[in-house]
């Protein structure tokens, strides 16, 4: 058996995004060997695309031994379907906005090997159950803060896909009803996402230098241009109103995460992406309004942590979990 | 093979209430042999609630031919704990009330048989999974609304218990953030539970009469022991204000089970419990706030669905499931 393991120690990961398709081949201790990558776009077609992915990843599959070193490959991608393996109606992908595209038949058909695919955050959610934080959890939540806000749920070991493959969409919980909620992308109004994804913290940025006169770094800035970048840049140099900002972000996310304890009643709650780097600035909010919150048979169970994957990589190292899970 | 499921063709259910356990003995098709009850209180220690409960039971496990014909038995009760088999803290029980009682472990070495214990709403899950309208489905939230509201999340096929046995409080999650929200039994405010349960919907009646002088039939009773039947009574007569009553009501059920979908994407919601009984001026507000605030992405695919199990007899044919399924 175990030379049978021996044979094939590496998936190939896909970190498919909007910009770049980014191409990894790791070992089942969450090294990259090696990588390499195209641009998504500039592709008519799902099989020019896959062609032009299929010639880029020849070269680097012969650098780790040919394709039968290889167990499978795993693809994380906006709207992502899981059980069907498809990418659905995915607005910023040009060769699959307008309809449904078996794309890991399609790579499977081209490489001989299995390969599963699932939307970006469930990736991150299989990255750190494999190679992160989430090891040995049966039970945990990712919550991705970027341009919008994901999530990947795991239940029982396994992660949460629904009836549909469509589970786990807990950006788009409602936390502010009725008409002062904030229109989300979604098409709705008062989603989570609309608040605390970067996108989000940077409205909130605006609000209240609108809303108030008080003094702040932020006030340096055009108004329309700052991010939650900055507003990051100007709490870690003390600024009160940017505290404030991320104070108002932590804390809806910890009574979001109170809700999500009713639901799933997870062992911890694991955040990725680039406003987690304000580190304790929103940390400590998120802990404070989930004590708050939380129902007493809840209170001190969870733990709150950070992805434990370099975010260079975690995508690619997310997407490549899904070809040991399948 | 089949001679030897032939050897235990029952099951055992107990659904401990707070004022009586009802033992039922039922087959695979959830026909409820025979049965009997106790008073759950009246008992200083859950030693003697077990003895004079295997007194009580050993008559009609007679009756089907003695407990070589039963395979296991299950119990539903109130803050039951499915991992440890415990009833832990549970306010109205004074055996338990102030401590972990290990019930199912007590009856299991009194009876010689596996015992399985698990919440009341978690039971009546399993009953629709094993007898009811859930057959077939790996995917489906049952709510239950009664004196509180209870839930049972079924994902994969499987009870989320979470990692602690406590998952799926979905009458608590928060509907109404901030001081305006209703204080709830469990000691935080604005809480699903607090105004979609048996006893918020008689609240809602007392707030709107309190709040307009609109006529209504309500008027002629005695605002203070108004009940959730009283307001079915007079809806169902054509009063306005009463069928307002359960608009609201439904409304806000709709918009948290659109939640719900964002969070574990079931094929059905499951209802059940006296207000169900209300059909239509329920059911309806329900369907049309979900088809509001559901995301596109889940829209016109859960199904909206009372349950099919015959409500004098649903809590021990759900605690008898676990009998099938440990």
């Amino acid at each position: 058996m175990s030379e049978q393991q021996g044979i094939k120690p590496y998936v190939i990961g896909l970190d498919l995004g909007g910009t770049n398709s980014v191409f990894g081949i790791v070992d089942s201790r969450g090294d990259i060997k090696t990588q390499t990558a195209i641009k998504t776009g500039g592709y008519t077609c799902a099989e020019d695309f896959v062609k032009a992915s299929v010639e880029a990843l020849l070269p680097i599959i012969d650098q780790v031994g040919g394709i039968e070193k290889i167990k499978a490959m795993g693809i994380g991608a906006p709207n992502g379907n899981f059980y069907r393996g498809t990418i659905e109606f995915a607005p910023n992908l040009p060769w699959a906005h307008d309809g449904i595209v078996p794309l890991a038949q399609m790579f499977s058909d081209a490489l001989g090997i299995p390969v599963g695919l699932t939307n970006d955050a469930n990736a991150a959610a299989l990255g750190e159950m494999v190679y992160g934080v989430a090891r040995g959890m049966k039970n945990f939540i990712v919550i991705t803060l970027g341009t919008g806000v994901g999530s990947g749920v795991v239940v029982n070991g396994q992660l949460l896909y629904g009836h549909d493959g469509f589970a786990g969409e807990l950006g788009h919980v409602t936390m502010v009803r009725g008409a002062q909620g904030r229109i989300c992308g979604c098409g709705r109004t008062g989603c989570l996402e609309a608040y605390c994804s970067a996108t989000g913290v940077a409205r909130t940025a605006r609000e209240m230098l609108e809303k108030t006169e008080r003094p702040s770094l932020l006030r340096e800035l055009d108004a329309e241009k700052i991010t939650s970048l900055d507003v990051s840049i100007a709490a870690g140099k003390g600024d009160e109103l940017a505290k404030e900002i991320f104070d108002f972000t932590g804390t809806m996310l910890g009574e979001a995460c109170a809700d999500f304890a009713a639901f799933s009643s997870p062992e911890a709650f694991i955040f990725f992406g680039g406003l987690v780097k304000a580190g304790k600035l929103i940390m400590d909010p998120i802990k404070v309004a989930y004590d708050n919150h939380v129902m007493n048979i809840f209170k001190g169970k969870a733990q709150f942590l950070v992805s434990g994957l370099d975010g260079a990589s975690a995508a690619v190292l997310g997407a490549s979990a899904i070809g040991w899970e399948i």
